[in-house]
């Protein structure tokens, strides 16, 4: 596992557990330098934060993967530090009754920090190769940062609203040690599954209308359960963006098969909801196979933009389509 | 004067008083329904709330004034109506430390809901159409939403800020009716301009970056002190973004073209400064002068993007650019 770079967040429009309250990276640029295929360096931006002058190619150019030119420099606007947080966690007996739990929180207007869903299985995978013994029970983790006064009311209207829908296991704390022991096992998540030896992984990364986040979260475990597969369900429910983790012995025939099955149901169902195949990390490869039944005629106008600023096909080919 | 529609302001990108908070249309939209000039009908997104799969045309399209297809359908996101609200206004001896104050205010991270400056003549004016009396000095106009126990917390620390600064007549009310009177001069200042018989007006839509804002508002100022005409200064300076209005008498010879220098004057040197001839209103016939000083080499990829969207120049033609 590597650190994610900023220049490779801005191709891929990346985020992660904060673009709940502050959006994904296209929503954080006011500039970006981009060479051109032809060696043009353009300037898609200015430094203020709103314009109405000319064609939006910032936008175009986050998210696009390296294939209409090459981003050189970056500006982006910067958040301060709030000036107090506290986290929680409680657990529910279905990872529907997280989701439920994650739409509850957003209808009530509280604005939190972060908002991850991890289910019973990944826990307990945690909890396995470390010797911990958190509830090994579908969790969700939230956080929340601002003004004091405003954090405390907001934990307090949170906790009445999980209590309402059946939580256990509520822990919240504002104490920085307390803090992070209560997100431990979110934090060691993706390390507790890299550390089974000989079992490969494969994954989605599906992005839904929170409307429809519940079903699509059971649907998610009712594939990986029917797959016969040991996995995981876990993600970023305030965006509506979760992954499933599906292990799978490579030497066994037909389990990779079975493991990437769980993967395109669920980018099918999530797209027939009128969500995403992909919400945080972009096309590449393993997504083009989507693309058409996501975008529709839309498809033919991105391959035509890739047509005009790659004539000759020189930049990352192969990337988001077919040509 | 008419209201604005949301697929008007889509098509400009528009924004207003909120923005400082929520961001410009762009920011909103979740999806659009376009129809092509070929009659192709697509969508540029789905209803999930990010994505990162294909292009970007959402943003394309938003801000492109008709020029690349007609957009049919909008799906935005919605924002929660904070619980409690507050407003204040306090007045400062230029319109320079009214910017200064804005960016205190942002730098101290105060999520301010609304921050509008209004100058001197502009109070003045709205005083004598209506018989009002408000202190007629530059004016920065505030609204604090959220959560009460933060907001009470924002507005304090606010005026604490606004003294150092050396502010004067400020005044606070969480009433309604207090709150509604506190923002009078505001809400009444464009009929007050356009209650003047007889004479034109004309005017400008910089956008820069916060750091250069007081320096911009002050040139502003200058340029209409020159001019030797009537004219005021106001904006929502939270996003570095503010107005000149300037009044000419039509017959009077030589008036229109003073008046329409402030404005060339203005934008050039915002573009010069890292900023943006037009925050909120779009390009149309009067701002494409300014698009190649602002967009560089980037604007034959937007002239470039307008061909292949439209080959035959059906959609809004001779807007945004000269092709």
């Amino acid at each position: 596992m590597q650190d994610a770079s900023i220049g490779g967040m801005v191709a891929t429009n990346a985020s992660g557990t904060t673009a709940v309250r502050y959006g994904s990276m296209r929503d954080q640029l006011l500039d970006l330098e981009v060479v051109l295929a032809d060696g043009t360096v353009i300037h898609t931006g200015t430094r203020a934060k709103k314009s109405s002058s000319g064609y939006h190619l910032t936008g175009l150019f986050a998210g696009s993967e390296g294939t209409l030119g090459i981003i050189t420099e970056i500006t982006m606007r910067l958040h301060g530090i709030p000036e107090y947080t506290m986290m929680a966690r409680c657990t529910f007996d279905t990872p529907e009754l997280c989701a439920v739990a994650a739409q509850n929180i957003l209808l009530g207007g509280i604005q939190v920090m972060r908002m991850e869903l991890i289910d019973a299985t990944s826990i307990a995978e945690v909890n396995r190769q470390n010797g911990y013994d958190f509830p090994d029970k579908h969790s969700l983790f939230l956080e929340f940062a601002g003004a004091r006064a405003a954090i405390e009311e907001e934990v307090k209207l949170t906790a009445v609203l999980m209590n309402d829908l059946g939580c256990e296991n509520w822990e919240v704390a504002s104490d920085p040690t307390k803090q992070k022991e209560i997100w431990k096992a979110r934090h060691e998540l993706s390390f507790a599954y890299q550390h089974i030896n000989g079992l490969d992984e494969t994954g989605s990364d599906v992005c839904v209308p929170i409307s429809r986040l519940p079903e699509l979260v059971a649907y998610a475990r009712q594939l990986i359960d029917e797959s016969g597969l040991k996995g995981g369900i876990w993600g970023h429910v305030g965006d509506g963006n979760f992954h499933t983790l599906v292990l799978f012995d490579p030497k066994a025939k037909g389990q990779r098969e079975k493991a990437e099955y769980t993967n395109e149901a669920l980018a099918i169902r999530a797209i027939e909801v009128g969500g995403t195949c992909t919400g945080e990390h972009g096309v590449g490869l393993g997504k083009i196979k989507f693309q058409e039944a996501e975008h529709g005629a839309a498809l033919e106008m991105m391959k035509n933009t890739k047509r005009m600023y790659d004539p000759q096909g020189i930049l990352n080919p192969g990337k988001i389509f077919f040509m």
